[in-house]
């Protein structure tokens, strides 16, 4: 009954079988092996993006981090949700790679940003002048910190008023393939298609080791990144077990069949909440994510019986009237079972 | 009818005078001089903060910016109010100086932060997990943005808060001496004794040429104040120009009085306003800063006369219906006249 | 006949045998898991020091950018050789990490640093003025980048005039297993029981797959360092995979007879050059590296045989009179074998 | 006998007449004045250079980083000699503007970069890859920190070499008159003419009270420029008054009258001490600072005469046998006398 995390999960077999045949004698190193050129293949085809230019690095704070440092300079102000994990969850990490760029919180529930909240913070955030800081990037998180999912034309609908102000977009993607399984679409409709320019393609989540791609679909400020990249230490000198995972991850649909299972696990999770006598959804369950309230002392079996999840926020006490609803997170990812859901929701309300 | 901005106007006469007194000869530089002696002699006596250290900067951005990177690491957070300078008006010199570090910003009317207001901010700000930013600082604009003032009994219930949440605190004080003689109480009332760690003291809006002074406490943290200021191009080689200015301000209370001169002439305005059929106040006038609403066709009038003001915000436009009401800034200084006063508001109304 | 780099060579079999046994089920993320717990009991026991701090990232450049910037403040001096790592090879990270601190070049034959060389950078190096850097730490890299050791009695000699300087002291060990069989010393000799603070202890060129940890003998710093890390997005989710490699490495003495199998490698060529007839070594032989030079005509030969090694530096010219000596750079990993150095050998001189 | 530094010394009459004379009424702020217009009008006439933009600043250290902050990226390396005032006497202000970059220190006497010198280091600068920093800029001090001076042919020889390299040059002209007035030559010769895209040129040391001006000869980058100085807290708000003085220093060769009597002054001391038995010149005097030697008991008598100079470097002990030569660099300013002069040499002698 392990839902702390995606991140607890352990590496999909077919990538550590990848990691295990990529040991074979020697390699260049820092890019220059056959893997890794393998790899830029595989995600400009899959993303239909020939002249993508595509960076690993190996955590999803560097992805994000090293992207917006391309997209902003230092008196940026970069568009996010208030729930962000560029906010929330980087201990001010787009801030040290950007030099000091600024985020702009935006509003919107199930920490998704809506045309009319970024309309607002567009409208409040004034630019142009010396004073202010200059805006100049929307970063949108997909899967959001919630669970939920933007659908391309939702992407589009808020690109385009990006790119309308003078904004680059940026997709946060760290759950990237339970989006594009959940919304049904290719990685280029949600994507370039839909305004993206610059993807950060999480890979660690849905099974791999530690391994995430940046993908920069306009070019022109690559070698920009390499040397930032470089310069804050995330250019790997082993480059190929890091391409060794991505390969294997892209090769035979793996990242989207992984994100498939724990998408469903999620969805068999969240209707039996929906099922269960006093607890309730907090946000739609749109992908791996489960975001759901029941009584304390539900939480105190589930606990007791040695499950693992979040309480969200986890301020919540344990202690106090045995009715009084709290919220948790739950998240499925690859390796979660049938039987792991089943016997959670049986804890509870046994 | 100069309402635009304090920085507007002129030096006052003492100021200038004292300049010309000081070009005599040869000094120290770099505030070895006996001008800076004595200025530090007249910050201590009259906050009566014998240790304070003292150091003079020339820009009100440089004084807060300076003041907060001694407060915060660069992975800290500092609460300030939405609507404060080093949010809005500073392109971001805190992130520069601080090395990236976060602004929490927090609501509150009229440009206030109130107990309730920063609980709330508190609360929503996690802290002491490796993946958020860690709280830090506390920062008051006083008077505030929107012409208010903080009491010390104001302030110093905040200062308890931020303090019991491990915070430091600074006053930005670009226009210190307004806020004080609007509260008539002493420098020691408004800063050290009600909790203010490091203060950024305003010289330039309120007569002086370009002079503020950052006046620390608790002086363990000004060799690194000292360091940062030098490094970032604020120490000024020949230092008795700024001391001069300083000195003179601070001499037989010229700060209080010009204060009180711009705070009389704000109240006089203010109390017109309040008398014109059609026009409102919008925040309260506390100091030297008029906020008001009229009708369009009154605007109309006045800017046609030649007066000098802001449109609050700036993107209210001059084309439309005569009778809509347009907010306005009007800010008075040591150099506004009765007579500027009473054309202003004969114009709008005539 | 691969000696482009140690980093180009594989993980070494237990390295890879413990990720596999590591992907078994969940664990906690970011630190939290048994093996993490592991590698800090190894590291605390191999070198003595039970209160050490320790982390693990995945680079080098992170490792020795992150010790930096817990030890110097950003306007530090840090004293390192003119042809360290971080000078050449880090594309800056140690001035995006400290937040702009600056390296002193110290000179010094075979890339060490001598007492009278580092002497001579301290007394040409003023601190104490606010105009001047401030002098902050001194790194030393062991082995040093032309192939030779500091030996523990040489560390302390530097060490010792470091600390009467005030410096904190830091050890880029990236090949530090190579340096430390080559002394034929104590983890603890080497380090601080020669003064060093904090070490960079590498992983990866010596047989696994991308890790580092830093030890920090003080741990004072600890949560600073934790919190730099993070924010530079090293802190590894799946942490376990960081910890299964660093914890077999150290494991009955793995890192060292790894090390001790480059270095008998490297000491075999370098014997072989020594007896080669217009050949010369340009640096002593004294850990995993070799500097030898020799005609022209037997590069053209090595590399049309498919030899893999680097020019040093690489601007020699391959066109040219055929008898010229051209200097090359050979590095042993612990997959080198007798059969490739003396084909290496065979080839130049056949 | 004041000789201790040009920015000891007062602001001219007409720089002070100036100051009371913009003192009136009330000018738009942040350089929106008429006062500041006449100065971008005077610049671009004086420098033949219709286009350039023109900034000012009150330091010189901030006219020098924000210059370098627009022509090298945060991973790049800028060439400048090893005494110049940016790596030695700016705390690591060009670290703190740049985001990190680095500079690499040529050599030369007498404080110059020569072309032999530069070929050396830029041959030493290795650039184009990932893994190092990548050379940006060059940066030459005119006069220099040794009182000597490049002639427009010699600044030309290094733009050129710079140029071909692909770096940007900068010149900072602290004590850029005494260079103009030394080589005889006009301002656009001394600069763009010569290669050079960006100017420090100075006022403070040369009879201001504290105003540099910024000028990028080719604007592309100028916005860039306005939004780093505001950051920065560099953007004065009553701003005139930095305007008037650069105004007045610019208007009827001031700025040339000034630096031709502090420049005469130093020939005067100059020629005095070749007479002195005893004595010598350490550099050639070209401008408005000398560097001598004489015997430690001269300068005894000389110090306790009251003079004012620098020990050059200031670790030479006053305690010693009395025929050591120590060695001192002495400045003149425009309000040196032919008195002063004359005094300091018969004191030494006497």
């Amino acid at each position: 009954m392990f839902f702390a995390s995606d991140n607890g999960s352990g590496v999909l077999p077919q990538v550590m079988a990848a990691l295990s045949a990529a040991n074979t004698g020697y390699a260049r190193s820092y890019g220059s092996d056959p893997l890794s050129d393998e790899v830029r293949r595989l995600i400009r085809q899959q993303f239909e993006a020939p002249d993508a230019a595509v960076y690993l690095v190996a955590t999803g704070t560097a992805a994000n981090a090293l992207s917006l440092a391309i997209l902003t300079p230092p008196w940026g102000a970069v568009f996010c949700h208030r729930n962000s994990h560029l906010e929330e969850d980087e201990c001010g990490a787009p801030g040290f790679y950007t030099g000091g760029a600024k985020l702009v919180l935006v509003e919107g529930d199930h920490a998704k940003i809506t045309p009319a909240t970024l309309a607002t913070a567009l409208r409040q955030t004034p630019s142009g002048s010396v004073h202010a800081s200059q805006i100049a990037a929307l970063s949108l998180t997909n899967i959001t910190e919630n669970g939920t999912v933007y659908r391309p034309e939702e992407v589009k609908a808020l690109t385009g008023m990006a790119q309308a102000a003078g904004l680059a977009c940026h997709m946060d993607g760290a759950r990237f393939a339970n989006a594009l399984v959940s919304a049904g679409c290719t990685p280029a409709e949600m994507t370039w298609r839909a305004g993206i320019d610059v993807l950060s393609l999480g890979g660690t989540k849905n099974g791999c080791m530690g391994v995430e791609a940046v993908v920069i679909f306009d070019p022109a400020r690559a070698w920009e990144f390499e040397l930032r990249r470089k310069r804050a230490g995330h250019l790997f000198s082993k480059h190929r077990y890091l391409s060794a995972q991505m390969a294997a991850y892209l090769t035979d649909g793996l990242w989207l069949s992984a994100a498939q299972k724990a998408n469903a696990m999620a969805a068999r999770l969240s209707a039996g909440f929906a099922a269960l006598p006093g607890a309730q959804l907090v946000h739609p369950t749109e992908a791996n994510a489960v975001f759901a309230a029941w009584p304390r002392k539900g939480h105190r079996k589930a606990l007791a019986a040695g499950a693992s999840y979040s309480l969200w926020p986890d301020s919540q006490p344990l202690d106090g009237p045995e009715d009084d609803l709290l919220t948790a997170r739950l998240v499925c990812s690859w390796c979660t079972t049938e039987a792991d859901v089943d016997q959670m929701l049986a804890v509870i309300s046994g």
